[in-house]
């Protein structure tokens, strides 16, 4: 599929950002995914809601789905993840996400994700080589410096240049390092695993 | 006990909104309840849940209890609540919130209270009485332009000054005509609401 193309990028072009709750690790339970929509790094338009499975294979599909099903979804300009790996391994396919929703998708992390110990980490996995390919299929690890007195962040992208990756990290990184969406789905989605064990 | 007195109302003051989710009427059900942190209007600082029963007569009790519990508690210096009444006619008495958390609470509604429509419904409902007297305790309603360009709103308040509450509401409706961190509570509660039947 062609990349995705921006004329310009507008201060308030709506991003979603999807991140995880906490859990227990190694455990069949499901886990809360948190999607947010932002207007640019400043105003908040709505929230969504899917669970993934602890190390399961589920994470691109049920990402997918709650975006396509979602009101905001014909709104929606860009997709941004906390990384590609969600609710400890169910990998989300960039390319596969980005080919299903029809949004460009940039897997954002504050570290440099460190591929030699997941691989190790993955041996102990089913389906490890499908999992190892959605991380090699996300493709270089590029640094971006989204804000000149923070340190820089790592993003993987599908359907969108380089350049304008940068320039939405950039626009919508407005109170850290990375974009309010993803600031945003993080703290609503450990607020609500805080909160009450059975979420 | 006394008001609590601002000498200034800070541009970042921590406001805490709270709002419940959507919920089957008249069933013994419970109702999320979300409480969100901004930063004065601008940046959201976190997020709480609480559940109450529909129709039932723990909101003012849950809500303490969230609120106390969390770990932004002495961050806070007031309190929005959409309205004082949740998950049906589950009311918040206001004054006994404001003593229990000691922070000034402010109910606010985009629609003037209509009390002879609640104490009419409150007729079909156990303990009536008590629900009543939350509402006569609140106060008078008072009316509050926070926006020049938008609709007036309609606020009961509890342990703080009538212009100290107008001054916190106009500072912190920077999106809407309510404060951000309400309008924000109510669309992740009714965003949660929606994705999925079981919360």
């Amino acid at each position: 599929m062609a990349l995705k193309r921006f004329r310009c990028i507008k201060p308030e072009i709506r991003v979603l950002g999807v991140d995880d709750g906490i859990f227990v690790p190694h455990t069949k339970s499901k886990v809360n995914v948190i999607g947010v929509v932002y207007r640019g790094g400043y105003w908040l338009d709505g929230v969504m809601r899917t669970e993934v499975i602890v190390d399961g294979m589920d994470a691109t599909e049920k990402i997918a789905s709650m975006i396509k099903k979602s009101p905001h979804y014909n709104q929606l300009r860009v997709v941004v993840l906390d990384g590609i790996t969600f609710a400890g391994f169910n990998m989300v396919d960039i390319n596969e996400l980005f080919k299903r929703i029809d949004l460009p998708v940039i897997a954002v992390t504050r570290e440099k994700p460190d591929l030699v110990q997941i691989k190790k980490a993955l041996e102990n996995l089913p389906e490890r080589e499908r999992r190892w390919n959605a991380i090699e299929s996300a493709g270089k690890i590029i640094k971006v410096q989204t804000r000149n007195t923070e340190e820089a962040v790592y993003m993987q992208i599908a359907g969108v240049s380089q350049k304008d990756a940068e320039k939405i990290l950039r626009n919508t990184s407005t109170r850290s390092n990375i974009p309010e969406a993803l600031r945003v789905a993080h703290i609503i989605a450990s607020g609500l695993a805080r909160s009450e064990e059975k979420i």
